[in-house]
């Protein structure tokens, strides 16, 4: 077993997601508030599920572009384009099986055995998961959390370059620490990836979920900053804005050069992303403005409930996050947080993720995601409220 | 530029599908009869449909199990326990986005940089390709084409086994060349594997498109041969059998032991598969025996148009493939099938693959789908008689 061992090391070396071991303990409770998955509680609009249907029944069935059906990628263009006040080139965007999809190939176009990829940490776990797959070596970036949030030192990221490095996940807003790169550090970043020849993966998923500016404001985007043919590609998905998480659709943006390569890795992980599906996104994209307009506002309601709740408890501190829609909290004198987590599901019924599935430097936190029903978030913050003064401080050391 | 490429190399080397080269050729070409793609011409039966639609009204929209949704599961091992008269456990079975995931995952698992992957050929180009995006090299195993159709020859595979050798890839039925493995094969194979400590990637997705035993009839397969505990993984697809192509679904067979690492490929590659689309699938298994006996009855009766009209034109050498739904076939004096295709869809206005798009050994051949409408098929036997016998031998050298 030694010289022909079973399985290879790097798949073997693919870390379980600590989110899925705690929702797994919760699994059956009646009355559990779920709060520990990064989506929200409405399932998707009905016009957008009339759109697949109708697809359907059109016969559209079959095998289909690997790159995504034309009027897709038209019409995540133009939607680009408008968001942005900018022209996008549709010839840049490949639709995939959600952002993960998209995030996957990334990462096998730019890293694989001997290459270094950067991550700003706390993180969502997959990117650490996708390049640790390739045979790559994902290299932590620890934030720092301070009385005015989470903070990311440009200069720790600048000095974590190796000649070994070939890419850094930049996710802005970013899940799960709400930490929203300004313009100044995208310029920082891009300028640091140009003078040593490295890719950006840029994460702006959350980008219109940014709760301190005007309503429908924009997070600042590599977009704003770069040239056409930057080294940067941004992995974007349905899932948040249009309530799709279970959908799974979204799409790659990239240099146009790299159409060729996309195909081939399309072709080689999934053929392709379901005819009827990309349908249902183009309506997604076309009709669905006044949906996620109040996603947006769902989630600043939110941020406020949970916001004012928990610090009302006396043992959490919580800058509210500028962006996303997560509330990353330490309990006062808790670090064992996926006991923690354990806990509130026992005592509170409210389901959380533990700061361990994040990675380097939020493992005392707890990640708690607040595009919910607002009713909900009042109940869940209210029980958390009767038994987090009783836990806090509570653990054996 | 040479001490940092802008690509990994394996993202590179991943080679462009011939097949899909020559449908661009052809894009747009009123009258033309596509049969160069393997799928059949009918699109999904609105019985899948509904169930479908069904479960996105009931708002079944959300992330669901890494693995696939219970149900599905065990819809999927009582569907393989009725067909080959054995059981199944349903923790065997891990839903996938299609067979191509399944393959991709699969791969994964077994191989990378440095390993050997055995795989006859000629054959379907995403083995190759997979193989080669995870930086382990493909090794063909050359296949023969005789008077009575195609030959593996099981001494030239072991002697191409080498201390590098992690896997070998057995599609039976075969596409393009519609061989079939006779059990003794099977246990010639395993016995080489069980030797050698490495695994088979079993594909049988056209397992039930087998054509010259009694109908209803199945190809031998692994499963009638080995232990449940032994190193195979079976790749499975809905797209043949329930024409849900452009779905993208199918499911992975492995060990129980492999279960944590493929629920973590799957979590860092695709993070499930859509959640509606597994109820259609649930109910395609269970309601679709009728439309399956109808896809088999349809491709036997496409086997006989095609290889009685295709003889007739006297310039074409073709003996009836046992199984799958191709016809695989030379035209007498041509070798340039990527020009002889093109060649085709001008004059005779009919789709067929290249040869080249198959590897070593089908360069000189055709693939010809044949799970089609007959009368379309029929009148593309006819175009072909018509040109053909004038385009034989008529390549410059």
């Amino acid at each position: 077993m030694t010289t022909n061992p079973e399985i290879r090391p790097e798949a073997a070396r693919a870390p379980t997601s600590g989110i899925v071991d705690v929702m797994s303990y919760a699994r059956g409770r009646p009355g559990l508030i779920p709060l520990f998955v990064g989506e929200g509680d409405l399932p998707t609009p009905p016009f957008i599920m009339e759109a697949a249907h109708r697809a359907l029944l059109a016969g559209e069935t079959f095998y289909t572009y690997q790159r995504g059906i034309p009027e897709l990628r038209a019409a995540i263009a133009a939607y680009l384009g408008r968001l942005y006040r900018t022209d996008v080139d549709p010839e840049r965007i490949y639709v995939t099986v959600g952002g993960m999809h998209a995030a996957q190939i990334a990462i096998r176009i730019v890293a694989g055995t001997g290459d270094e990829v950067l991550i700003p940490t706390p993180s969502w776990p997959n990117f650490d998961g996708a390049v640790t797959v390739t045979g790559a070596t994902p290299v932590s970036v620890p934030m720092q959390a301070g009385p005015d949030g989470w903070h990311l030192d440009l200069d720790r990221l600048a000095s974590l370059v190796t000649p070994r490095t070939r890419a850094m996940v930049i996710n802005s807003p970013a899940n799960p620490t709400g930490w929203t790169a300004g313009r100044e550090d995208l310029v920082a970043m891009l300028d640091l990836a140009r003078r040593h020849g490295i890719w950006i993966i840029a994460d702006e998923i959350y980008g219109r979920f940014t709760h301190d500016g005007p309503e429908g404001g924009l997070a600042p985007s590599f977009r704003d900053v770069m040239a056409e043919d930057d080294r940067i590609m941004f992995v974007q998905t349905f899932s948040k804005n249009w309530a799709m998480t279970g959908w799974r659709i979204g799409w790659l943006e990239a240099p146009v050069r790299l159409g060729p390569v996309i195909e081939n890795l399309v072709q080689y992980s999934t053929s392709g992303v379901t005819s009827f599906i990309q349908r249902a996104a183009v309506t997604a994209i076309e009709e669905g403005e006044p949906f996620v307009e109040g996603q947006i506002a769902r989630a600043r309601q939110g941020r406020a409930i949970v916001c004012d709740g928990l610090r009302a408890t006396n043992v959490v501190d919580l800058p509210a996050p500028p962006g996303a829609f997560y509330a990353f909290f330490r309990v006062e004198g808790r670090t064992d947080t996926t006991r923690l987590a354990r806990d509130l599901i026992d005592t509170a019924q409210v389901g959380l993720a533990p700061g361990t599935a994040f990675g380097g430097g939020g493992e005392a936190h707890l990640r708690l995601c607040f595009l919910r029903d607002p009713v909900q978030l009042a109940e869940a913050v209210a029980r958390l409220g009767r038994v987090l003064p009783g836990l806090a401080g509570a653990a054996p050391a």
